[in-house]
Parts: structure tokens; sequence; C-alpha cells
């Protein structure tokens, strides 16, 4: 599969619960950092965006957690974007390094407020699709 | 609607986020702190069950993020659980106390392993499904 | 001991750690909660103040882990505050219910912004301070 | 200042808290994760010596925070150890990379326990503080 960005990333001890795999909520925070730096690579920050009164926020989040990830694990973090209608769709998956394993399938529904309305689009997203 | 379970909760401003609302990874923390709560008023303890070898993981989850929760909102975390194949399906859903505006309607799939094996039930949590 | 405030609070399972065992940095979390919950209880807010260019920060802080806290376990935060200089100095300890013994012993040393600027007293504060 | 061990980490913005700043808890990830990787680079795991029966655990944590750290901050996060009768005592201090600016000074006094008993050496942790 090919994908639009891919972010190394390693698992870190606190992140771990008491069954010693990564608690699921930390794949939440993964796939966030990813789209953040993801936009910054495109010289877009969030928090820029929402001081000027544009936060994307997510209306929806899907995952499927396929094989837990482990101390000292490094995963590299895929992102691919597209459109759909309102919504900018992310399709996000986590691979462990060791053996390209599936770890994290997911998809991120991103809607648009600009000072709190609902728009359709936002030009400093709208660059993300462009390949 | 009626639910089998229900928890108050309240925000924790170190939950926020430089928006000013909750964290979405937070809501996964919630439902899950949620889950555990029901489960240990049937007198079971998830981390009792992973010292016998029993672990109840999550496969799939959605989240809709509806309104988002802000710094003092008190807030209350319903739960309902329904056994689908395999699957134990917990619908969770949470609601503003103040105008009990619905803020996350969520579905959690879980499955049980036991010394690490795919088993189709655990006693224990069968017990969860009795009215 | 006398407290001047004091939080009942439990554990969740997501605060543990692989050891089984409170990850330290939640203690961190357990005692900003407690002292915003304690300001809150004066009708004061963080965030409030935060909107209102005035900014409650922790500039040291000193905790020493006494016995750790478990899966289940009810604590009680408590908290005593006093003015030394410039700083509020908040004394905060945490008890697990079961057996009264002490689990975390903090100080706390707030100071305050107002636009950027360090401030000796802050009025809405300076309330906390009185019997 | 010289140190034994540098880790260059970033900030992530789910570290943010409504103040737009790093919230404080998330400084004592940062410094875990530090002790554990500087750890790991002499061929030792946390939780592998956890498996083994032995918990280096926190005993006393003083935490001065000096300059905040931002959304998109470089930071470095440096590191060094000394035995101090029964304790290993972490010296550790987190510098903003724009500007070398200092962060955070920590001080981390660790003990060992050896299936929960207290014990003054641990070999393992002996060999972090040889040059």
């Amino acid at each position: 599969m090919t994908y639009r960005y891919e972010l190394p990333m390693k698992v870190r001890d606190y992140e771990l619960d008491c069954q010693g795999i990564v608690n699921n909520a930390n794949y939440q925070h993964y796939i966030e950092h990813t789209r953040h730096e993801f936009i910054f690579a495109h010289g877009i920050s969030f928090t820029d965006l929402h001081e000027r009164g544009i936060d994307a926020v997510v209306a929806r989040l899907t995952m499927s957690f396929k094989t837990p990830l482990r101390s000292g694990d490094d995963f590299l973090s895929c992102l691919n974007v597209q459109k759909e209608g309102i919504k900018y769709v992310f399709l996000q998956d986590i691979y462990r390094q060791s053996d390209h394993q599936l770890c994290l399938r997911a998809k991120v529904d991103i809607v648009c407020l600009v000072d709190g309305e609902l728009v359709r689009n936002v030009p400093e997203l709208d660059k993300l699709l462009e390949e």
C-alpha cells in the first residue's frame, strides 16, 4: 500500500497498560500527532489555524486494533487523505517496524468550523489533497 | 433511551486541549473506565481477569463526536452490552448533565483471549448480558 | 493532620502502568485536579482566570512517593495552602482510603502571571488563604 | 554543562493544555522516557527488569519549571546519574532547541526493589554509573 505520509515513532513505556501492551487511547494520540505532523509538513499548524478561528475537529473515528504494540516497539504511522462531501477523511495505518505487521487501521472524519460555523472547504486543508 | 449502567463523571482540566475542549483520546479513557466500573459492579475486575490469563481486548471501536465537553462539565457515561457472535458489543453514550446533550456515541467490540487464544465465551462476561 | 480541602477519588485502570501500579505522572494529574476543584469550590475557575489574562503556573514541584496506588483503590486527595513571599504554596497529600496509608506527599509552588508579568498577589487566589 | 545522555524530542499537540503550553505532567513523561531510553542504550529494559522481579521505582521527584514548551517545539532531554547511598539519582534537564533555553530542571531519586524488598545495588543499574 502507498501512503502520502509516513512518520516513524516508538512506543514509550508510560503508554503501556497493566497488560504490558499500549493502552488503546494512545493510538488516538499517535494518529492525531501524525496528522498534525503531516499538516505541519505542508506549512500549516493546527494551533495557528485555531488562533485564526479555524478549527478542524474529528466528527467520527473508527479504529480496528490488529496487533498490540509493546515496550520498545518501533512503528510506522502512515496516512492518506481524501475529500468526501464536507469531510476530510484520513485513512491511517500503523505498522510494527520489526515485521511490518499491521497494528492499527483507522478512519478519521474531520470537519471544519470557522468561527463555530461548519464550512465545506478550508483552502489550507484543500492543499493537503493535492498530490 | 434506557441503559444498563450509568456513571456520573466530571471533566478534569488536564483533559482539555489547546482548543479549550476535552481532547478526543480522553473519551476513550472515559468509556474504558465506565466499562471497568460496570464490570466491577458485577464483582469482576479486568486486572484480576488478566492475572488469571483472561484478556478482554478491544477489537474495534467507533466513536461519533457530537458536542465537545469543556472545563467543569459534569457528564453521564452510559452503557449497554450485547453479544454478537464472538464479540461482546458495548454501546456507550456520554451526555452533558446540564442540558442532556449527547456528546459522544460509541460502539466498542470486545473479544476475549484465554492464554492468548480467542474464545467465544467467558462465563464472567456472560453474566454481564443478563438483565 | 487537618486539611483545608479533601477530594475523594478513585484509580482508573488506564492510569496503571505495566508494573500494575499507578504511573507516577498521574499523581501530578490527581493533585492538579484537586487544586482546581478546591479553587472552584471558592467560585474561581482556572480557565476563567486564564481568559482574563491571569495565569497561575507551577514554578516548582516536589513529590515523595510513599505507597503505590493500584487498580480499584479509592483515595483521598488532601490540600493545604499558604503564602510564602511571591508564591502560593500548596501542600498536598494522598491517602489510600482502605487503610489511611499515605501514598503521596507533595509541595507545589505556584506563581501568578498577569498578562505575562509576575505579580505578588491575585485577589482571587488570596481568598483561598482565609480560613 | 555536560550530560551522559541526550535525547532529542518534540512537543506533540495532545500534550498541550488549555493555556497553549505543555501540561506539567507531560514533563514527567518526557523524563521517564529519557531514563528508559538511556537505560535501553545500555542494553537494559525496565520491563525486562520488572519481569525478573526487579523494580526501579521513583521515591522522590523535584521539578523546577523554567520556560514552558509550546506547540511544535523541539527540545533536548538531558541526563546525568549518580549514586547517593541507596539511591540512584538522575539529574535531568530539558532545553528548547531553538534557543537552548532551559525549560525544566529535575532531580529524580530512584530506589530498587527485588521481589518487593529494598536493595542497595542492582548490577544492571550500577553499569549506568560508569563513565
